[in-house]
Order: structure tokens, then C-alpha cells, then sequence
């Protein structure tokens, strides 16, 4: 077969976002289809690869504030009736670093340009509330504590000594029967990087709260007060470091523009503009576009969405002068919530949470 | 604004489908989105430019079997409660004519390389049940007729007697809900060659339904036997001329590749086979794609739609070899009706209605 070599196209692949092999971030064009393929499925884990699982011992321990204690095997969770949608996923670090506040970010944080912290993806798995009926929660109950098998020191302050990846979840949010024990991620079975054999599905929270590698589930009759449930993943509400903070669970209305690409050049004539939103559990119920960098909005189409998918959004646009351009997008939740204008909680340098309308800078070109 | 010149991006524009500057189709890359601007919307007049029509004097007759004959002003109907949902046209001539049967093709046919004879928008309108209603259905009603402002002699037979635009509904399809006298598309007033001041939009039906620049409303106490009815948008069942015809109206069960382009070149790696499908008034429940010329076949992600637009699709596509490739999409809709391997109506060589399961020729190239 005789392939010309004249033009060569630009592979889509992961983009490293930290220099210990921990985290990739989908490339740009990743992000321009509802459906994230595995391979451009970002991997914001806290320790480089996966943690070695031996299938033959693998149980998965319920325990604590329950009537009976379970271990089941990855086979017993199988043969569970399976439920199968669509969630998407943020890490709550997504998002390009705005200039103003980059000075002070701490260097250990992800290096992202874009927004490809995120994806979409169709999950299988069982209902978590399954397991936990089948062990009985107890009228104590109060969290769900979910251990990953992933350990190793912490990423940012270094610590030889070694800390789990554990995150908990309010007992009415892990007793929705949305939330999954997810074995399989767009038809194929739970990639390593992304949490074999088990990792939680939690849809509507930010990235940290879907632990992977779940070994163990454990109730407790208080709040769980773990290293990554309560130092990590909570931003600051004032500019003192003893104000008090947020603890981050659902993820903010936002939007971003998926095409064209930051740096794309485009013709001039008719283009549709196009992008994603998402806002935690709740609907979005509008998208508003600037191409005058904010100065005017008008409405895109909004495109429904399947399961807790973001939504898709299109924006026909008449551009008829060359130049350069910034687009804006901007989301409304069902709850009259919007997108900011400025990062709001710039005080602690992490940059979690920024669900801020983002200046998205193309160039149009004569066609 | 210094720009610079270096590289051109091809502009979107509308593409030519006949000589006569009567039809043009949507360039491939229009198909990409799940809205179609109006300004790549295609265009499948039957004479050439858009009919001369003084708003002064614009009255939409509303006569026949009815109780009480009306003349509705543009300001009336725009004051009647309006309805806004998207709906996907097709042309019943869309598509490539496969090879063995060109020889065939009359002259005057669509020149066709693509699909681009279709598009989705968002229309707005009033219920044209709700305008039947105010003048009152005679029990003895049978078929609606409706004629636009456009006519002249008939662009295949060159007959120098002039014929007028005109088709009908049977009065079920007439009175449903969510048949539309439209005065809007995707947010603009209905632009002239798309059928100003007023146009039917009939959901799930071919294209040629949908009549524009709309003078007149008769209804009939027997079925319409106009030339645009009866002489045209039928296929012949069979190899002799006096074969019983199938006259089309709802849209055949159908999916076409948009992503990537006939032509275009993908890297080796990841990519995300995209397209819509569209089934009449059904769903679509199911799209099948072959990367390997039908040999091996894996089921697509099937997104939602709104309202009576297209669905679009997705398929993740791990290709590690350089070469030519040839993609294949087969939708399925609720009533188990599947997409042939073959046109089903090659007899009449005019080629309506070919909702056949197309080879897409891709290249894909060494990233």
C-alpha cells in the first residue's frame, strides 16, 4: 500500500503534567468528542503507575459500622447486576494557571495549559449501595471511607513517610444508587492506570473522590479525618492561612471551548465554535459565548447529554475579518448559578477549583 | 493586528450540487457538528434564487374542506404561541451514487460526492394543527395541500410550461403537534432560500415535504395528485417502468461518517470515528461501525438528541498501522429496521431514498 509522507498528521496522545510520571492530561483535540477514549483519558493519580494487585488473594473488605463484615472476591461483584452510563470526570486541579496568581503557585502542581484534566467516559459496575445493604449499614453510620491500594509519601510535602490514598463520602451520597463500584470504563475492562480491578464512580464530584484500587470500605460512626480528606482538595475562603476552608466535593458550573484549540487557526466565513459544561449533580440549563472577549454573549445550543455526561454546546459564529479573537464561554446551573469572571479562591496558590470563564484566544485567518 | 500568512485554513462554505445554481450541499467538514449554521444549511430549490414575495400584501390562504376560510397575516401567525425544537432535513436525493449505477443517472441529478444534502437547525414556528383548528377540519378532510410562491417550468423535463411547488400531508400528519409553519431558523428570521417568510417543517419526513416561501393551505376531500406528488420522489420497485412506485415521505433508517472527512488523513493512534443517524419518526437504537470494510463490526456510542435532530455517535478507534482504510457505519432503528449493504431502488436511476451502509475511504498516516 502506497501512503504519501508528504504531510504527516499530529498524534493524539497524553500530555504529561507533572515531571514524577504521576499525571497525563488529554491532549486538546482529546476533548472535542463526548466520548473520551481510554487512551486520552487523563490519569491524575499520587504515586507513578498502578499498585501491584494479586487477583488470586483480591478481596474487597465492608466492614466497620455494619452487620456483616464481607470480603467479596472480584467475581462475587461481577455476577452483581451490572449498571452501565456516562459520567464525566474533573480533577479539581483542571485548568490553565491564570497569570496573576502562577507566581505563587507551588512548583509540585500540575502543569496544565488547557483543560484536559477531564473526560468522558460510559462506566459499568455495581451499585455501591448494593454492597452496602448486603453488609447492612448500621443506624451509627456516618461516612464511607474507601482505601485505595496506592501508598507512598506524599507528593507535595515529601514526607518519607508513607500515607494511603483514602477518601471518604457522606453515607447518603455513597447510598445513591448512581454511585458505582466501576470494573469497566468504555466497554473494556478497568485499565490499570485507571483503577483495576475496582475502582469508586462517584458521578457529579471532582476526580479525588472516585478513589481507585479500592481495597477496602470501611463505615464509621463520625467523620473521616484523613490526610487526603482533610489537607488536600479544600480551598481557602480568605487571604489568612487559618481562615476557614472549603472542602471540595461537587464540581462547579463551568464551561470550556473545545473547538477550535487555544492557537487554532481558523478560516474566516461560518464557524461552529463548540465546547462542553458541566456543573456537579445539577443541570445546566444555558450557555452564554463571547467572541469580543466578554464585551458581548449570545446563546449557544445547548445538546442534551446522556447520564451525568457533560453537555455539549455549539455556537455558530460569522467571523468575517482576520485576526486575532478571544472567545469566552460562560455556564448556568438549574440553580441560577454562574461562571465567575475571576478565579474565586485565589488565596491558597493550589488552584482547586477553578471554575472561572477563561479567555480562549484563536486566530482567524483569510480563507 | 499583525497576522500572519503563512498558512490558509479552508473556508466552510456552501458546495454547488448542479449547474442551474438551484441546489448546494453542506462541504463535509459542515456535517461535523450537531447544528448546522444557516449558512452552511443545504439548499434544494427547484428553480433558481428565492421567490419574490411583497410582506404588504402576504396572505397565507387556508381553504378547501374547512369551516371557516382564512387569510392570515405574517403578524398574525407570528402572534399565535410558538413552538422551537430542532429537526433534521434530508434531502431524499442525498448521498453518493455508487459507481455501478451512475451510468444511469439522468444529467440533471445532484452531483453529490458526499452526504451533504442534509443538516440540523433549530426551528421555530407555530402548530400548523393549531391553524387547521382555527379554521375547522371538515369531517370529509383527506389530504393538505400545500403550495409555495415557486414555480416555473420543471427543471428534468424542461417543459416550457410552468409548473408550481406543491405537495400534501395526510391530515394526520398534517395535524400533528409538531408540525410546524416555521418562521425561524437557528435564532435568525427563515433566511430567503431557505423559504421566507414561512416554510413547513414536517419532522422525520424527507426534505421535500418541508415546503417554503408557503402562499396556500387547500384542503382536499380525495388525495392530491399534483406533479411534485406524483411524478417525482418515488422509487420504482422493481426493473419495469410500470412497476408500482413507493412514493417516500418518512426518512429511511440512515447513518453517515462525518469524522474523519473522506480524505482526510488521521494519525496512527487514537481517534474518534464520528457521524449521525437519523430513522424518520423513530429512534435510532443502535449504529454498528466497521474500520475494516464490513468484515468486523463494533457497536458505536449512540449520544442523545434533541428533539427530532439526528443523533451523532462515536466510536474510539485504536489504529496502530499506517494504509488506506474503509470505514463503514449501519444504524438500526426501534423497529429492528437496519441500513441495507446495497441501494435498495437501483431500478429508476435517480437514486432517491438510498440509505444504503456506505464505504468511507480514510488514509491514515504515521504520526
Amino acid at each position: 500500500m502506497v501512503v504519501s509522507k508528504t504531510r504527516s498528521a499530529q498524534k493524539l496522545e497524553l500530555i504529561p503534567t507533572n515531571e514524577g510520571g504521576r499525571s497525563f492530561a488529554s491532549p486538546p483535540k482529546g476533548l472535542q468528542t463526548a466520548i473520551t477514549p481510554n487512551e486520552l483519558f487523563y490519569i491524575r493519580n499520587h504515586w507513578k503507575g498502578a499498585p501491584e494487585i494479586a487477583m488470586a488473594s483480591y478481596r474487597l473488605a465492608v466492614d466497620g459500622e455494619v452487620d456483616l463484615p464481607l470480603h467479596l472476591t472480584y467475581e462475587e461483584i461481577r455476577a452483581m447486576p451490572a449498571r452501565r452510563f456516562q459520567v464525566t470526570f474533573e480533577c479539581c486541579g483542571n485548568g490553565p494557571v491564570p497569570e496573576y496568581w502562577a507566581k505563587q503557585t507551588r512548583s509540585v502542581m500540575e502543569k496544565v495549559s488547557g483543560h484536559g484534566i477531564m473526560g468522558n467516559a460510559e462506566w459499568a459496575g455495581v451499585s455501591l449501595a448494593q454492597v452496602l445493604d448486603k453488609a447492612g449499614l448500621k443506624p451509627s453510620a456516618v461516612s464511607v471511607v474507601f482505601t485505595g491500594a496506592d501508598h507512598g509519601p506524599d507528593e507535595v510535602v515529601g514526607d518519607p513517610s508513607e500515607v494511603t490514598y483514602e477518601r471518604s463520602l457522606p453515607v447518603e451520597k455513597a447510598m445513591h444508587p448512581d454511585t458505582l463500584l466501576a470494573y469497566e470504563m468504555n466497554g473494556e475492562e478497568l485499565p490499570p492506570l485507571h483503577g483495576y480491578p475496582l475502582r469508586l464512580v462517584v458521578p457529579g464530584w471532582y476526580g479525588m473522590c472516585s478513589v481507585k484500587w479500592l481495597v477496602g470500605i470501611h463505615v464509621l460512626d463520625h467523620e473521616f479525618d484523613g490526610f487526603y480528606q482533610t489537607e488536600r482538595y479544600r480551598v481557602m475562603n480568605g487571604p489568612d492561612a487559618d481562615t476557614f476552608y472549603t472542602y471540595l466535593t461537587r464540581m462547579k458550573v463551568k464551561s470550556i471551548i473545545t473547538g477550535p484549540s487555544i492557537g487554532e487557526a481558523i478560516p474566516t466565513g461560518t464557524y461552529v465554535v463548540a465546547g462542553a459544561a458541566w456543573s456537579g449533580e445539577d443541570d445546566v440549563v444555558k450557555v452564554d459565548v463571547s467572541t469580543d472577549g466578554g464585551k458581548t454573549w449570545g446563546q449557544a445550543h445547548l445538546l442534551p447529554r446522556a447520564g451525568y455526561s457533560w453537555y455539549r454546546w455549539e455556537y455558530p459564529w460569522e467571523v468575517l475579518s482576520a485576526g486575532g479573537y478571544v472567545l469566552m464561554s460562560r455556564a448556568t446551573n438549574a440553580r441560577g448559578e454562574t461562571q465567575p469572571m475571576e478565579f474565586p479562591n485565589k488565596w491558597d496558590g493550589l488552584g482547586y477549583g477553578n471554575n472561572m470563564v477563561f479567555a480562549h484566544a484563536v486566530e482567524v485567518r483569510d480563507a
